[in-house]
């Protein structure tokens, strides 16, 4: 069975975890939140999900798929080298990344987006840039294996474009 | 171009509601929103979402696809006679409508429900069945053009088998 892993924390914009959450399930996959501890997480509107692993547990498991929503928790998530060390062998391992919003904070800190396209929330787009990343105004931006997109209204765009490159790569 | 029409109010299920919103946009489809009022309503977590058009509006109008999201929303979409009069036609006319949650309560109120195998929030179990419902307890439920489901886990399964029947139907 593909597995799924999404990295969050408190502060999640919710819909940008939901939206994934349940459309990569709707394919099938299974689909585990990690947070920093394992339990109940919050998201910025008030979703509660469960974090059913933390990222210690998680980065000594394999998965197929990496999702970074945004919202709050990013600069959370950051904070976390379990966390980086997912992101890191993500890249490393060229595995298809799914992120939006201020999601690509966490790819900031995991020092994977020099030389990379990709796009984020307006408001940390010059953090892109300081890091090395092409940052482009489009709601889905494709890279190898890194989808970005900007705000939930891109989530349409942002899914059809990453469920394409998991087709692409014969993971679904 | 293919139209949804989901017809909410103040009160919705915020997550019943976006879903399936971004999820038939990643189809090509034209998704509207209508209100009691056109302008935005709010849910019951928090998301604000824009009503293009009062039902008064969208009773003028042709849709090929109906969804009716759950929450705090139905009672009040329920008490509208335009609602009702949209409901009643795409049952008329064995259009697709998608259904979650209180959804259903919106189904009772125009009198379609009377013979349907349907499910939906268990609290208003009991209603569905007052209402002549053949209530079912299962994530999806499919009966001719209409297809509900219970609660948001059942979101998955619920637009899995709602996009198998636009599939079938030859409107995808």
């Amino acid at each position: 069975m593909v597995r799924a892993l999404i990295i969050s924390a408190d502060g999640f914009e919710d819909i940008e975890l939901l939206y994934p959450y349940y459309r990569l399930q709707e394919l099938g996959i299974d689909v585990i939140i990690a947070a920093p501890q394992q339990g109940d997480i919050v998201g910025k509107v008030g979703y509660k999900v469960k974090a059913s692993m933390s990222f210690k547990e998680a980065v000594k498991q394999d998965f197929d798929i990496l999702v970074i929503p945004g919202g709050r928790a990013p600069e959370r998530v950051r904070l976390e080298a379990e966390a980086l060390e997912i992101v890191r062998r993500f890249f490393k391992e060229d595995k298809p990344v799914a992120t939006i919003c201020h999601g690509p904070q966490v790819l900031i800190s995991a020092g994977v987006v020099r030389g990379r396209r990709l796009t984020s929330w307006w408001g940390i787009k010059d953090d892109v840039i300081a890091a090395g990343g092409i940052w482009i105004d489009s709601p889905a931006v494709v890279d190898g294996n890194l989808v970005s997109a900007r705000y939930p209204p891109d989530e349409p765009e942002w899914m059809r474009s990453f469920i394409a490159l998991l087709r692409e790569r014969k993971i679904l």
